[in-house]
């Protein structure tokens, strides 16, 4: 990639703000977990993974941070740092998930000294950091399997580098499926109200020499209609264990018009994304996001003042709707909850 | 209404600039064909219904301005004001429809001396606009027969007094059901992208004092599956012979959902929006928009330089998908393309 998403260097993490692409690539710096959960609360840095990796990343931070006396005073205060990452952002599972690995780090580690239990946390985070890369490849080499040469394959939202520490879920698939010498070009829905379609798949895509058109969200259906897409692909913020899946909202309606014209619909996300807990989508949690992402573009209404507004940040696709779930140890097609619990080896 | 979208006045035509709502109210007058023409281009006014007033009045300026010696001559030069205004917006089918009757009638009173074709002409560009007040009040009472107290109805795009010379399409329903004391809120789509949903129909529905809530397009199907909505309503563009309906682009996606999840999905046109000649959608021309109105907001990028993008303004929702089209002359329901003959005593 040509850009770095999150980095953790001389005890601070490096977070690209994503809110500034694609005008200006610019990188800030946060040396306390207080300041890093703001900038993932404002999307600063968003998507599952990256999410997930920004929120390990921050226990690391306010590890390094805490003074304390003995362990349990450690722990105590530890407590706050991660009840104040876990808030950051309701939906994306990869953030809890994140965060309950560091906090097994410190409360199994007991015997060692404190300056040591915050460096064995650093390596966890960057452990994570690690394997994310690593799982972003592994599910790119798999999903590329599914993608013909000629392809064009319509994406929502970012699922991309830029959405986690390696090289993406769904763009993955795409970067790999280059990478092999496949000839393919992709259309990108634009996704309101946030626009990380037009912001950010469009420029990391052609930051990656990629051939990328951009499109409303709303012209979707008529292009699947018209056969001009072969593939979807999308990434997941969180997944139940039936298979139905979580993602940014305007999923539900793109995996609606792809059944509709019987394009295939694929799903790309490791198994952190998984929730095993949660038996069907209609019980994830879906974020609400503030008003003014739909009521102003930067400081100009687009809307009258005092109207009414509903924006939910995420959608639910049922897994009827999905040809197949992506993950880093192969492809789970229908019946999804069977198939996905046996590649998990459940 | 608490506004005039178009008027005509001492030999000029007055439209209200609805590129700058919601933020200004301001009305433009124009003495020539030529600029009302570039206005109709650039969406000054829009929506079927008002683009076929504009044109007719549009024909009736470029008369009053033909310096012509004899009917041949006056006749010659009306073909090029004709012209000109016909290729201005090539899907709704209100604009050819208008303009053909403001043809006949130069090529019919040849018999009229020149001033009182002119005023002939004027009178014509007239009646057009009154007959669609009038039809407005028609369609909005047939529809209202549809609406239930407590129904919250949603709508995409604009198909109100915006998009008319009367109180519009779907919203003249919408007006009509409070009138007759009906307690309705409405969920306005925003209608990316060129955000008529959030800029026009939100503000004219405040504007008349009737509850709605703004939602990204991509929102809809969720709340649809949630069962928030009762009714889908929306305007038509042009209606080929069979039922297919040619309204603004998300159109067609939204009436997948509403079939999904069983919510009954009307569409509210004149019969002048039907064009018989067309069997079915397909074949209905659709306009491709500017990449600008997907690439910048305002003068404020939101995509990167050099991406490439499809912009169609446009879908065609299949006859099967709409419960009924509400006509002033009543609703036709399915079979869609016999009930519309009958009831057009076709």
């Amino acid at each position: 990639m040509n850009f770095k998403t999150i980095e953790w260097k001389n005890d601070k993490v490096i977070l690209l703000d994503q809110r500034r692409l694609p005008s200006e690539e610019i990188y800030v710096e946060y040396s306390d977990y207080k300041s890093l959960a703001d900038a993932i609360k404002a999307m600063v840095v968003r998507g599952a993974p990256a999410i997930g990796v920004a929120a390990a990343m921050g226990v690391a931070l306010g590890a390094l941070g805490v003074d304390a006396k003995n362990h349990e005073e450690f722990i105590q205060k530890m407590e706050k740092v991660c009840d104040t990452l876990l808030k950051t952002r309701p939906t994306a599972v990869n953030l809890p998930w994140a965060v309950e690995r560091m906090k097994k780090v410190y409360l199994n580690f007991s015997d060692f000294s404190l300056p040591q239990l915050k460096q064995r946390l650093v390596n966890e985070a960057l452990a994570i950091f690690e394997e994310d890369i690593d799982l972003c490849r592994k599910m790119g080499k798999h999903g590329a399997s599914l993608i013909q040469s000629g392809d064009a394959i319509l994406t929502h939202c970012n699922a991309g580098a830029l959405a986690t520490a390696g090289q993406g879920t769904a763009l993955s698939v795409i970067y790999e499926a280059a990478r092999e010498g496949k000839k393919i070009k992709v259309f990108a829905d634009e996704t309101r109200p946030f626009l990380q379609g037009a912001r950010l798949t469009a420029w990391e895509l052609q930051k990656n020499g990629i051939e990328v058109t951009l499109i409303p969200d709303v012209a979707a259906a008529s292009l699947l209609r018209e056969g001009h897409i072969q593939k979807v692909i999308v990434g997941a913020d969180r997944i139940a264990s039936n298979g139905d899946v979580a993602n940014k909202i305007g999923t539900y309606p793109l995996a609606l018009a792809a059944k509709t014209h019987g394009v295939p619909f694929y799903v790309v996300a490791p198994f952190s994304t998984i929730d095993w807990s949660i038996l069907d989508g209609m019980k994830i949690p879906i974020e609400e996001r503030p008003e003014s992402e739909v009521t102003f573009f930067l400081n100009q209404r687009t809307a009258p003042v005092g109207v009414q507004v509903r924006n939910p940040a995420f959608d639910v696709t049922p897994y009827e709707l999905i040809t197949g779930i992506v993950t880093e140890r192969g492809i789970a097609v229908q019946p999804l909850e069977r198939n996905l619990k046996n590649l998990y080896g459940k």
